[in-house]
């Protein structure tokens, strides 16, 4: 895949085009910091559009689920799909009604999902739980066989995505800057609570538990 | 619309259908607590997920943007759409690798999409305020004429819904329980940092600007 990718007609930003990326690095960056991205598909009863847990290697994203899925087994088919992840960053509150906006990092992608086949998916879970929590999959109990048979991992490719960001503070006409409002911009980030162990049995603390509390803005 | 709403083929909730909620209230408490959805959608391009502002009024869900979006001119043509909801509130981390999930709350609605009427759209947009800033729109200069004239709002009704929600700590194999692994969840919020005003002239800071900083967890 090039550093740079070109837009498609689909993936090109034409509302504010100047938010639009369509290089690798704003892509992955935005990718890889999602846990979850939202996939439209349609199937005989229409147009759908499901969250699931995500992540990528080198140039495609992953998604994964129990063979069960409607989703899985529709979008196994090979049909057309769309998969966008979004954070949002921050309420953008302007002089006028009319100027307030979002700050967002978003990535929208385009295509068809393979199925990652039986050999490939341990090192493909392995991949996913190193993106969770560093390390972890040398503690816990792997999949064994019938756990294994039981999940279907699907990838697509990162070819046909783009990237749209706003950030900063509000942009007002000139003629609202003496409006006598507060404006600017209230952020959002990424919460991280207080760890909740599960049971009374003492276990070591992994660095990405330690690490986790409250570290937002 | 009834307190309790009768699942559609499409909204039963069948993976882990105990996840599933398909009342009024807990619809509504999702939808409301969430400034974006994503809407899927399909045109000749065909199907797209597209990350939105949203707020609810009563039983319908709104969205609104400029009146050159293709997504809002392909709403309004009243295909149909399915628009969802989803809050990430945790990882999930079992004690083994097939038990690992993340809690959240999720809204997933279909139906279609309907174009505000100019005449209900000043009052729609000053819900829309509300929702994001309790107070605000008596501060900021309103929407003249020609940027009301440029702005879409579309509502859809939040009858054909449902929710699903995760909540609470692994659910383990019995067998796995004495794995020296540690268990439990990570939780993820909606982090508020600090307001960052803009430009250099005071103004009184509102409430909804006090009240902001981080309150996570």
């Amino acid at each position: 895949m090039p550093e740079h990718l070109p837009p498609s007609d689909r993936t090109r930003v034409r509302r504010v085009p100047q938010r639009g990326h369509y290089d690798r690095e704003t892509v992955h960056a935005i990718v890889d910091a999602a846990y979850l991205c939202h996939v439209a598909f349609t199937d005989a009863h229409g147009v759908h559009c499901i969250p699931t847990a995500c992540w990528r290697e080198d140039d495609h994203l992953y998604v994964h689920g129990s063979n069960g899925s409607r989703m899985l087994r529709a979008l196994a088919e090979g049909g057309q799909a769309c998969v966008t992840i979004t954070h949002l960053d921050g309420l953008v509150l302007a002089r006028s009604a009319f100027h307030h906006s979002m700050n967002y990092r978003s990535v929208v992608v385009y295509g068809r999902f393979d199925v990652v086949p039986a050999e490939h998916k341990p090192a493909s879970l392995d991949r996913f739980m190193d993106r969770i929590a560093p390390g972890r999959k040398l503690q816990v109990r792997p999949g064994d066989a019938s756990e294994l048979a039981a999940t279907t991992i699907l990838r697509m490719p990162l070819d046909e995505s783009s990237a749209k960001v706003r950030s900063g503070g509000p942009k007002d006409d000139e003629a609202d800057m003496a409006i006598p409002v507060w404006a600017g911009v209230l952020p959002i980030t990424m919460g991280r609570g207080t760890p909740q162990p599960d049971g009374d049995i003492a276990r070591e603390t992994p660095d990405y538990v330690r690490g986790w509390p409250c570290t937002a803005a």
